[in-house]
């Protein structure tokens, strides 16, 4: 038997497990510090009311003969389908029920869907970025161009007629800097996949912070959309479903490559190796769509993006380059007085106790920066934002 | 963009469509008529009572601050993980919590596992087989043959020198007869994968049916199959766990190809494509394992045992051939009268309202076979079995 080799290629991250064993080290060596982490991806508050008061229902289901539920639809209850049909109504995206697959999150999704794919395609992904698109592909042994994402681009690359890529990852608002395209941003990225035959897969995880609505929340408010862009999102920063679990993806019945429908390829690749989302799950993301539960999740998302708020006005005052923080719940800052990612982030830890992301752990075009999250608990970011303007002098 | 044309290679079942077509047709012409299924593979118990009340308690633990969880540790909680690892010592097979990975099901990682093998490999699948088995390896391209089961070897095949695989399906309890392989039986397949470095798949999504304790519930019984054996097992069957979603992959850390720890393979595969199971699905799971837990489960198992043995004493009495039954779900019967598969399921539709699974629509070696289940109402069970022995004559 010969494993797949492409894994062997895979880099090895140590982004995450270096801050925890450097965040460790110092905390056992300084005991009594009281060390804040806005370095942190996920969320904190507990699921909301509607959500929880939906599963305790659903559990019942689950007690009773009459109403238990044995194998679900590989794609989804329609229960929660229609409420997703409806959502994108609101943002003037008209779906069909089954252009909408019900996932166990993004990640899964954004990973799965390259079966779909050959090998031979040439993959552009931004850079920085969520490690995830590069170890995807790379496992399956696609080549990769990288996109750079700089100041110059606000962070947002747009495309290059001299380069020709068949899969384009987007996400937007954007992990880890925080930058959303506008609608002609992404206007342009339409028109290139659809001149070079080219599929989007775009990554809308965090659209729920979008409170411009000057900016598109989904892709396929650009007209042409439908013709070459997979979406994914996710219940996960929404709701607060990271342990939860539950996202979905859109692969519209228009999006065809040689002659083939993507939604049944897609289907296909669901219904046999994938056996659906728990319907416990599945009834907690649809109470998200209840009066109820849609307050409930726009008060937590408020706390979030006070956060931010908090986070960017500190950076502003201070005069230090950043993006994000308005319609995303990360803020990409520039280390203050050139320091380098991690000389940045040893120097917060050492002297004020607050710990972030070193940029350059998202690819080349993070070095120098800084990423810091709005998902940590109000008091302490308030507490962390203090501690930066007591150490930190306003830039030039 | 190419799609992977592999996709286009994968044969479409219509079995399970076109046995709801026949059904529908027959009851929309017959309204009157009570048809009874006895063709369905999903559970019908509702989940056991210990296992709704850890559910209820962790969807509390998700509606406070404190107790709420996020991201999970992609390969499952150690509170889950241990209680797996004390069930395998219990057939005397010792894991270490680090080679078991919590999953959304069998069916997801037995696809996903493929990621981890080139596709230059040849694989070995029994006929008839689960379909996913060979639709995962289509999709991939990969060359597939086929071992002969039938009446002669019991329908459990044994490795033939003569034949070069490198990556073996085995299903003990089998899906769809429900033929166990012995020890005798694994011995042999595990001495064939270790000299011809080969990998076997063996899934055990059955093994909680097994009573008889001389037949191997898990692979790892076998010496030597930690070298060879990747174990697949699910809470479906066992715990009612179809809607549910939760199921268990064990890669032993000494199993190596090529200098490669599978192990660690399999690990970046699910830290990179997948996020974990819910928190609440985990911990209903781990109440399986309680005191009053598996003595409810134990009950359930036993409801469908015992239609299994009405289904099995029945055949028995008509001296008609069938495997499965006793240690399985499942029961495969050789068609009475030398009927061919389809012929005998439009003989029990239309004569007696009775519905089952065609054995042709697993693979060639189905042919004139015809699955019945276990997983029905007690009731309809014994009356299907009364309309049977009511219009089928008994065999020579």
């Amino acid at each position: 038997m010969n494993i797949n080799r492409n894994f062997l290629n895979i880099q090895d991250s140590y982004l995450f497990s270096t801050i925890a064993k450097k965040v460790n080290e110092y905390q056992k060596a300084h005991p009594e510090k009281q060390i804040i982490k806005l370095g942190i991806g996920d969320v904190t508050l507990p699921l909301c009311d509607a959500v929880i008061k939906a599963m305790h229902s659903a559990v019942d289901d689950m007690s009773k003969k009459d109403t238990f539920k044995g194998y679900g639809p590989e794609q989804g209850y329609d229960f929660l389908k229609e409420n997703l049909v409806n959502y994108y109504k609101r943002h003037k995206v008209e779906l069909e029920n089954g252009e909408i697959f019900v996932s166990d999150g993004a990640k899964s999704d954004l990973g799965n869907i390259l079966d779909l794919f050959s090998v031979d395609n040439t993959v552009l992904i931004s850079d920085p970025v969520y490690p995830v698109y590069v170890d995807t592909n790379t496992m399956a042994g696609r080549k990769i161009i990288f996109a750079d994402a700089n100041i110059e681009n606000g962070f947002l690359p747009m495309p290059n007629d001299n380069i020709k890529a068949d899969i384009i990852y987007l996400c937007s608002p954007n992990n880890p800097t925080g930058a959303v395209y506008d609608r002609k941003g992404l206007k342009s990225w339409v028109e290139y996949a659809l001149k070079n035959n080219a599929v989007i897969l775009f990554d809308a995880a965090y659209e729920y912070f979008i409170s411009d609505s000057e900016l598109p929340r989904s892709i396929y408010e650009i007209e042409g959309a439908k013709k070459c862009a997979i979406e994914f999102c996710s219940f996960s920063k929404t709701a607060g479903f990271t342990g939860t679990r539950c996202g979905y993806t859109v692969v519209p019945f228009e999006l065809e490559f040689d002659n083939v429908k993507i939604n049944k390829l897609w289907n296909r690749r669901q219904t046999t190796k994938f056996n659906g989302v728990p319907y416990i799950v599945q009834k907690g993301a649809a109470a998200v769509f209840t009066e109820a539960g849609e307050a409930q999740i726009k008060k937590n998302i408020e706390v979030y993006k006070g956060n931010a708020k908090i986070i960017a006005d500190a950076l502003y005052e201070l005069n230090i380059w950043y993006i994000g923080g308005k319609n995303s719940p990360y803020i990409f800052m520039k280390c203050p007085d050139n320091m380098k990612s991690w000389e940045f982030f040893d120097y917060l830890l050492n002297t004020i106790n607050v710990v972030g992301t070193p940029g350059s752990g998202f690819g080349k075009n993070g070095e120098g920066f800084f990423r810091l999250t709005a998902f940590g608990d109000r008091a302490k970011t308030i507490e962390a934002v203090e501690r930066i303007k007591s150490v930190i002098k306003r830039q030039n």
